[in-house]
């Protein structure tokens, strides 16, 4: 139940991270260690675990909790300091919050709150869900809304209400509608920042407010994603717009494919051997694997 | 990786279990213990823990397990012996499978195979899926299909391969689609018996060769359900469909609110204190609870 | 506004005809006429013109108003006197009214209603547009939703409002969802008669108290379709249903195809030469054709 | 079938007018030729009748035609000139190409293509449907795209493939996924330009490469929404964006009322008796109108 009034200003590239499982289950800590370091070398303002990329929604908690360990492990062996925001993800309030105030408790920088419904929920209980794990922790949190996978979505009304707690600063609107998040930032833009998600063109998000994007695709291509998110800061639009016509190609490739499996197959060409998604999702295809190298090969990413 | 060609001829009502857990997170054993026992000597043909009524998606692995032990135990201090076929969800081959050969290892004479989804999968995604519970142990399995609350649908290739499984002997569809069963019947009813569920019209189904029904509303009206069964079985139509509209009001009342909410509330009515859903799901409204006491009532079930 | 308190009794097998035009838009009213003397030659209740696999969408007025004409001076040439139902279909009050009015002084039987939007109605909106067709003449109105292809659907209330109007007599329901019309027999049954469309089963839908079915299927299987309707008024369901199994595949087949492309392409089969439908749409493919040769031929259809 | 490779040039911004029709279906001349005169007056670089604020779905042909002379004859009496760019709709491509040969010969400057579908179409009839259009004049064609309320979409292989036809020069998507525009520029950037809806956020659409927007709202609007324009086609991004985002405020409105109820309301306080949309379709409601009245006087605009 504590609080806090101050800002970390979690801002620019937060690539979601992978969560690299061998076939027994284990988590590959000496690959995804290596990854953080290459990432923050890169110069990305933060790192994501357990995102949708991350397949959170596969992993039991044992996994989940070893893929956050590492991650900070690995994060607090970097020259530079990079804040580590960890998703929690749960049906219920009461696993919510045991999630957060358990990665508060390993040290994480913030929360990516992910709500998992099976029923449909009414606003009072998205609400209720969110508010319980604003409130396990003094960790600053980013909603995450997600209409395409999830059941449950985020209206204007909840983000108005959650917005007045004190922890909650961040949202994160996964949806491929770029003029909600106008409406969101003219609602609440006061108190809430907004990242882009891959579905949104990072450049436009920038354009109206946004403080940055956390998505899959930056793992792969990190220099180029901090690049654009500098043209974007200085407002040097029309090379922005060039990057950014380039980097969408990435994003175009992994829309057609399970998010997951495109980012795993994409880090195994640059080096990274992640392995396949967890079954029954299937690893990248020979097609899928042929296109996303023309797009690495072609951004000079591999 | 065990097969069995012996049909164990699950047929009937087999209702859904609600799963009462206090504030705590503990299942309430006494309650749940003595509705197994009025629904067995209510008739009942079988018992179905952990189905979407159940909550399956609101309980971890510790609260499943012990839904299933209580409800095992009360059933075997039953004059009647009924089987009683267990919930299996997740969201990976792994754990589907860790799932199942633990309730096969406690005794469950079957298991109800339930996917859980994220991102999409393909044919082949849910195909390796089922058959990881269904080579996990030598229990016959009821597939289970259910668009509206589930992101993966089985569809009728998937079905007809996963009919070739010595295990698979049984599927259940929660869809409202009466027409998809009878074409799953002429594909595969040599192979698959087909349970309704309360999506559908029971009577209809027994019509159209099904052998029962698994659902929610059973729990609460057990004497009038398998009274409608055993009018179907012996062909007696016209007084099956004059108990099946007075029956069908409960179905609407249910389709109306929260499954679990509605079920759990009707229960608390009928004197089982069940308590209510798990947050951030809503008991049952002021308004929902008139309606259902109201249904009861007319049914002569209060 | 004037209103008839007659029931007119429409029960039985009313086949939607297909509405047979040439490449220069003109109705081919030979075609047209044999098919409906052989129709009703094989014994069906009534004629449809002017629904979903009759093309309306497709059609403009002249060419609506002659199918409806052929159709009426053919049925008046039976022996067996038929009754015809005219599908009335728009996105305004005034053209529904327009339309209605018009069927009824060239001597249809009863009207169709089916509902056009494009911006989605709210209930008001929904009952104003059928209201319009209810009262612009005495003929009996079937209502007819199609959740599927429609924009807008009749919610119970608005159903339950309908149904206080003295033409509203009937219902027919396009959606897969068979418990949807039992629900609705509950509700108005004592107002409104139900008839089952080629989306659900017809025994099934007889076995809860429908009166027939309007689907386009019958038209290539007229004879069978009367047996069938035959043996569920007699309650003779196991017999029934061995039929209905049968025919089933049909409506198997058709709902795989584009519904208008797919009766077309069957009446090709069985001599009558109605042309492919209306551009864009596509005939029915090679493996469509060999399918559904397939299907009737096991039927002693062709 | 002729063809043309000169480029007109469209480009700025085009409001979608509204379709002023008394009770009786008179379209309302006077009152169009007005608000004609007012927007050209204003500084619009086009004018749209007979898109979806146009209820182009709820007026016969007849209608149509006249709403397309009255505003062709008003634009041709003002001392700018602009493009006025017609709306074609139906179902058929016979239809299709009729209309817009008749728009042609009537001396519109543009055609934008509709498409309504009843069935679903597969790629190839919806490249036949559009192609229909695009041969049917010598007119260039604007693709109009609007998965939100008709049945069929136009994917980017359609897109590419109608792209190759010389007289499909422009694209307008009106879903809210901004991203979707960019992957079209990078696919056919070359050949078509693209135009943004009123879903879409107008400097977000400029900044990616759009060359302006067609939309209701700048019906209302008209002075502030070329101000943006002109600031977006400036570079000047920061005053773009404050402008943008007190504009949004209209497009937020609109979005949750029927567009041509909250046009026409719009208009109706601003002085211009264009009544309401057609019946079934309700006026504005008392809380839309207050709300609009708000908005409006916010920006001057009353």
């Amino acid at each position: 139940m504590t609080q806090s009034a101050q800002d970390p200003g979690f801002h620019g590239v937060f690539p979601y991270l992978v969560s690299p499982v061998d076939a027994q289950g284990r988590v590959l800590d000496a690959v995804l260690g290596r990854l953080v370091e290459h990432l923050v070398a890169a110069g990305v303002h933060g790192l994501t675990p357990l995102g949708s990329t991350g397949e959170f929604a596969y992993l039991d908690w044992a996994q989940r909790r070893r893929v956050v360990e590492v991650v900070l492990e690995a994060a607090r062996g970097c020259e530079r300091h990079v804040p580590v925001v960890a998703g929690v993800a749960a049906t219920t309030n009461a696993e919510a919050a045991r999630q957060t105030a358990e990665f508060a408790a390993m040290g994480v920088d913030g929360i990516l709150a992910i709500l998992e419904a099976y029923f449909p929920l009414n606003e009072d209980g998205v609400v209720a869900y969110f508010t319980a794990i604003a409130e396990a922790s003094d960790k600053p949190v980013v909603l995450y809304t997600n209409p395409t996978f999830q059941r449950s979505d985020l209206t204007l009304p909840a983000i108005r209400r959650l917005a007045a707690l004190p922890t909650v600063r961040y949202l994160k609107d996964a949806s491929p509608n770029t003029g909600r998040l106008l409406s969101i930032l003219n609602a609440v833009g006061d108190r809430l920042r907004v990242f882009s998600a891959s579905a949104h063109i990072p450049a436009a998000v920038m354009l109206i407010g946004g403080v940055g994007w956390m998505a899959g695709p930056a793992c792969v291509v990190p220099t180029l994603s901090v690049r654009l998110y500098e043209l974007c800061r200085e407002g040097v639009w029309d090379e922005a717009m060039a990057l950014q016509r380039r980097l969408w190609r990435l994003n175009e490739a992994f829309a057609q494919y399970n998010l997951a499996a495109c980012i795993k197959g994409a880090l195994e060409l640059q080096g990274f051997p992640v392995g396949p998604p967890l079954p029954p999702q299937a690893p990248l295809s020979e097609a899928g694997r042929a296109e996303v190298r023309a797009v690495l090969e072609a951004l000079g990413a591999l």
